[in-house]
């Protein structure tokens, strides 16, 4: 009756990427690099491992075969999700008012980390080429920030609850924002000419309203249908001897599609799908210790968010990596670290006084992966003929780099501070 | 750096495929039909509805639309994996000892379950077009047990504990090993003319090996394993203060990669991928209570296994359907629905003395629905030349009512032995 389809394949695939990058992790973890670096490492292996004739990318059916890309879009997707219920994870795990109560450091954080990185990767560029296209758009790659990276380190080492993960978390949905606004009005002036007004104004106004009004629901909305729902579920448990088992599902079902549900719309808007996944979690903040859900949810974070690590590992081919473009990105890696550090860190700092050196440079090593939304940003210029494909790799290497070693310092500083708790095995 | 893709449509097709199927299930519950036919039900309405120019299967991009193969295709993925982890979540609940001790009643209830639906199809085609091979490949197909629609109405029942539902279970096995050697002889008879003797038997020996070897594993060595792991947890409790919570992921992880490298090796051996995961959720049936898992992997059922059902139903299509086909399909379903019946029937009672006549009925009915593994029969028919494709129609309405019907007797026979319980709500 189903579609089944030929899934052996598939399977086996799936079956040992998990084990690698599993078992990547839990060494990685046991000489204190974090577990996702192992699984990134993984990714890299898997793209690039080839003895003689025999390709590990080839035999897992990820490149080369007979169906690359059919295996190759599932891991994307099971990736996709994955890291959209890590999101949602951390958002169950912050309250809104505890977001609010860090605003102001996070809005400071947030605006000079979008600054300051696009300034010094313009002047950079003007320098370099004096191409002022090429220098806007790599002062938009510079400008985003991937939360994902940090927020798997924070929730892998137990601080989700610290103010520290509140104002990163914080300040990238702001920079999320911040960023889209950007790239709409540098491809707007790329692509014809002029900036794009009404188009970035229009993407301003609605993510504004997205967060604001979930904000507020979250405030307002929540604890009325908390309310409803608990008279409503006290009348049915007199009616049916397992309704309690019924409330749990039909909770996990409704958490699920609430979560999806909010990346869909933060997609139509045009800002990151985890951003709006973020934002659902918040939602269930107030209820999920009471309702017994957190451990569950996370069993989608274990299935799914290995599969998103080792993509991004499987994008990096060494072989294309030339002496030239070595050097040029070694720049613009220093250039893409310093600036986010430095901006944050001040932005902190001046954010919130109460703030001492440590939690400043927790802020600031965290904000600096770029993750995939620096991809997202260079795949765009290369497709509107904006940039040079010299300059997307050296993107692409910057992106990938950053997102391997701010992990590791940030697991320093975050070990420095809070010492004695280690993060998770997996 | 991650292989992000396009993932908006898609997102949006698995939220709007989620809610309706969600909530077809809870209004179906509502009026006492199970439901995954609500699930079921909603699958064919995306499959079929059709106002004007627009078309709910294109609007979801699952069919006619810009890429309808990549979301049907990530859709036939996700509900694959949705009905592993339930057979996986069956075997959980499933201690070895217990299978073993209804061992003669279960293979009692394959054997007659296997004989009577091959012998009484092939009988009545030889009579209707009297060619020999559709007659061996309609019995191959009404042969066919898909276990994942009765094992998701005993679990929606909370039943998995029963005597019935171990019977079920374990004849599903046998009759999955007996129908693959059924089809590895049908297929050589069809191709070669003769029965491949060596293949059936390479098949049986492998299948027979595997599922023996996991039992005994079961027996043996899962307690070895974990007084090992006790040991071991205990020492490490020692030296870290979060080694519980990184023992629960790692735990969780490790029981996921079993799960579906188990159904990776079900298949190589041309066994079902879930009879692989549902025997490895046996291997930590002990340990389920203790380790506070069993809530967990439900999640993974409750986010894929909507999926699974609403792909049957989305492979219904109305408008095939004649009056000439829906004679003969109408003829078939009987007969499907019969032979199934009383072969089971019998083989209870005849397995079981203490049985008593309304459990050899719902043993009975639960063998019934063909689901998934009727169709494949019919599709490597139909791909070896050796079936028309009228049969295959047939056998695709066979395999579908079977599926939609038995859950309604199941699940009202269920009630009236076990009544006060209901099934649950998603």
């Amino acid at each position: 009756v189903s579609g089944t389809v030929e899934v052996a394949q598939l399977l086996f695939m799936l079956v040992v990427v998990l084990l690698l990058a599993k078992s990547a992790s839990v060494v990685f973890n046991k000489f204190g690099v974090p577990g996702l670096i192992g699984e990134i490492f993984i990714g890299i292996l898997i793209a690039n491992l080839v003895i003689g004739d025999w390709s590990l990318l080839e035999a897992l059916g990820l490149g080369g075969g007979n169906n690359p890309t059919e295996n190759q879009y599932i891991l994307d997707v099971l990736g996709e999700l994955g890291i959209i219920f890590l999101l949602f994870s951390v958002g169950l795990e912050t309250r809104v008012r505890e977001l609010i109560s860090v605003g102001r450091a996070a809005f400071m954080v947030a605006i000079l980390g979008v600054v300051i990185p696009f300034g010094m990767a313009y002047a950079f560029m003007m320098f370099q080429d004096g191409n002022s296209t090429h220098a806007m758009f790599l002062g938009a790659a510079l400008v985003a920030t991937s939360v994902g990276i940090t927020a798997r380190v924070i929730k892998d080492m137990k601080l989700t609850d610290t103010k520290e993960a509140k104002i990163i978390i914080g300040a990238a949905v702001i920079d999320d924002v911040m960023g889209m606004v950007i790239l709409a009005i540098v491809v707007g002036m790329a692509t014809s000419g002029s900036a794009d007004i009404m188009h970035a104004l229009t993407i301003t106004i609605s993510a504004v309203v997205f967060v604001f009004a979930t904000m507020l629901f979250c405030l307002k909305g929540v604890p009325k249908i908390n309310e409803y729902m608990k008279n409503r579920l006290r009348s049915q448990k007199a009616q049916s001897c397992d309704a309690d088992v019924q409330g749990q599902a039909w909770k996990a079902a409704m958490m699920i599609i609430t979560c999806l549900a909010f990346a869909v719309i933060s997609q139509w808007i045009g800002l990151a799908a985890i951003i709006g996944a973020f934002l659902a979690g918040m939602i269930f903040a107030d209820n999920i210790e009471e309702w017994d859900m957190k451990e569950r949810i996370d069993i989608l974070n274990i299935f799914f968010v290995s599969f998103f690590f080792v993509n991004v590992g499987l994008k990096v081919d060494l072989s294309s990596i030339t002496g030239e473009i070595l050097l040029l990105a070694a720049v613009v890696i220093i250039i893409a670290f310093a600036s986010k550090y430095i901006g944050c860190f001040l932005g902190a700092k001046f954010g919130d006084k109460s703030l001492d050196k440590s939690s400043a440079n927790i802020i600031g090593i965290g904000m600096v992966p770029r993750g995939e939304v620096g991809i997202i940003v260079a795949s765009i210029g290369l497709a509107e003929y904006a940039i040079t494909g010299e300059l997307y790799t050296i993107v692409v290497m910057m992106s990938v780099i950053t997102t391997i070693v701010a992990p590791i310092f940030l697991c320093r500083a975050c070990r420095k501070k809070y010492c004695g708790c280690q993060e998770q095995n997996t």
